[in-house]
């Protein structure tokens, strides 16, 4: 088995998912290295700060530089230095997401252009599973149909009857050594389309499961509804991936629930736009109240750029001056509190202890930063 | 003493600069750190490159963030995380190469316009020393008048009066505890006017002494001729600077005539125009025969970037999509072969084999980088 299940609370799970490259402890917060790099770091960087696998994005790395170019140069791995768990997604997200440069689905794939160059491509589940085993990656993800949660409810209706059709051809598909694949079920927060999702995919030889198809823009209310009758309806034991979250509060509350992996490009999106996460919500570093302040970002904190000793009023100058460092020391930091929250859940569920962690954590957040100014 | 010449090989030495924070193994290349930081790296990943010293522009620093605010936080070394020697110029260089900018200048100092917002500004000799007390760097340069080479004998002649003047006043301004001060001597290329302004300066009791106003755009050979019977004018028990020198062929031609320190941000531009310094020319990344080529950016370096077993394919791919990280491996390769070409002139000298260090140097780089494309 791929997957172990060491501990549980409540709905709340520890274990293990064991890859060609590794294994990764979950609950997992996977860091997004959308062209083959978690933006401003280097892979040794990104091993440091705890992380167990990255994700790579199959949309971008197909057309820049090519699966043919990684396949070259060893796979995904040796092209881009990092030895330890990669998953690649379908690209579908993107595809479905950038939705004037969508030209036509059917029940063979879909057709779009390129962000590119314009060109006319089309993506096949075949042809998503092929691109994967060229790339290399640990876990390969179905390609799905991922709508915005607006549409109606035909629209979810063919998403979800699609997504099935995909992935029944998708999942034997060839793959490369080791590869475990993962199905998606779609539905947005219908609970009969959901379900009907959750049982055709959960009725097919994958090795994991995720959930698509949610925090594309219903409210968070309806979202953790959703997941909390929807992730157990998947087998035990297989892990669950919830697709597109990295919000602390979302991190918690969907671990809550039975979820074992998560990724989001939030923790280095918000720190190259100058923004720290804490414990006690987001600083931006911009503001004017941090520019002799010689506390760490956040206190306390052992990431490269706390325990290094750099100030906030030293990040706040190179944020200021647009130099590169300053964006890297935010996305270490943002990195390693993501990653520590996440291992702190991990920790606590195998002590039983994971209901006090969550509270904690949310009653820090909703506490929020203190807003005076240093006074030296 | 703060200078000891360890070893001489014709007018090459080898040498130590003993400063408050450490010890600057000559000849040295200084990595330049504009703003408080080298672009694009962090202090341990300059210092884990091999740099002794770093350089930081009093003019930047002045204006953003501002040396109150830099003393506040413990000075340069506490608020940028560099532990080792720093180095600040005295901002004339920006002052008198951002020729738009400059207002007025008379015998007590000059007047300019910011480049941050416009507003009218004034550096003198007594407040250049002031804000490199405050800074706290370990060696501070005085306030000169740098001129580009193709102005007038007579503006030549005004800059070696004005830089004396004004030398004669900084050399005895209050200092942090322990910074070396090191004078500057101008003139042009023209005999006369530069052996004067080194009789000058060198008649000061100055810690070191450099070289200004030179690669500002006299041709090399000129340059070369000045430097040749320049450099051993200064007196043989201090320290000798080439200010703004940072190309292979360079360094060794100034090392050769008894230069002791230089700097230059060309490594580190050159990385973020997307080229690679190598002992057989650069190489633009960018170029598409580097596509699928999977080798180091330099065959059997052992910088960060090639010994990290990124390769050259990789590199390009993330200078084409705009990737940090691709403008950091380059940075770090670019700095490890400058240092690396310097600290083995060092080593070469202390065996007295300077002349085919340097000539098989030379060789290499004029024989220029391989041009065939990768054939897997």
């Amino acid at each position: 088995m791929s997957f172990v299940v060491e501990a549980t609370d409540g709905a709340a799970r520890a274990g293990i998912v064991r890859t060609a490259h590794g294994e990764i402890r979950t609950p997992a917060f996977m860091p997004v290295g959308t062209k083959g790099t978690v933006k401003t770091l280097l892979p040794e960087e990104v091993a440091a700060l705890g992380a167990d696998v990255v994700l790579g994005n199959t949309y971008h790395l197909h057309f820049r530089p090519g699966e043919d170019v990684i396949e070259a140069l060893g796979g995904l791995h040796a092209f881009t230095g990092w030895s330890g768990p990669i998953l690649t997604d379908s690209g579908g997200f993107q595809v479905f997401s950038l939705r004037d440069t969508l030209a036509a689905v059917d029940d063979d794939g879909v057709t779009f252009r390129s962000v590119y160059d314009g060109s006319l491509e089309r993506l096949t589940p075949e042809g998503v599973a092929e691109i994967q085993r060229r790339l290399g990656s640990d876990i390969a993800m179905c390609l799905d149909i991922c709508p915005p949660a607006n549409v109606s409810r035909h629209e979810h209706e063919e998403a979800v009857r699609r997504t099935q059709l995909w992935a029944e051809r998708q999942v034997d598909a060839p793959r490369a050594e080791g590869q475990l694949r993962f199905g998606i079920a779609q539905g947005g927060t219908d609970p009969d389309l959901r379900r009907r999702s959750i049982e055709g995919i959960a009725s097919l030889p994958f090795d994991g499961f995720a959930l698509g198809g949610l925090a594309v823009g219903e409210n968070r209310e309806e979202m953790l509804d959703t997941v909390g009758w929807a992730a157990p309806a998947f087998p035990d034991d297989r892990p669950r991936y919830f697709m597109g979250l990295g919000d602390a509060e979302g991190i918690l509350e969907v671990i809550a629930r039975g979820v074992d992996m998560f990724d989001c490009v939030l923790p280095t999106r918000t720190a190259r736009t100058g923004s720290a996460l804490t414990a006690r919500g987001r600083l931006n570093l911009r503001n004017a109240r941090f520019a002799r302040d010689p506390r760490p970002l956040e206190e306390g904190c052992g990431c490269p750029a706390c325990g290094g000793g750099f100030s906030r009023a030293f990040v706040r100058h190179l944020l200021n001056q647009q130099e590169i460092s300053g964006l890297r020391l935010l996305t270490l930091h943002n990195l390693w509190f993501t990653l520590r929250l996440t291992a702190g859940a991990r920790d606590a569920i195998s002590r039983g202890a994971f209901d006090a962690y969550r509270a904690d954590a949310h009653a820090s957040l909703a506490a929020g930063p203190e807003e005076e100014t240093w006074q030296p």
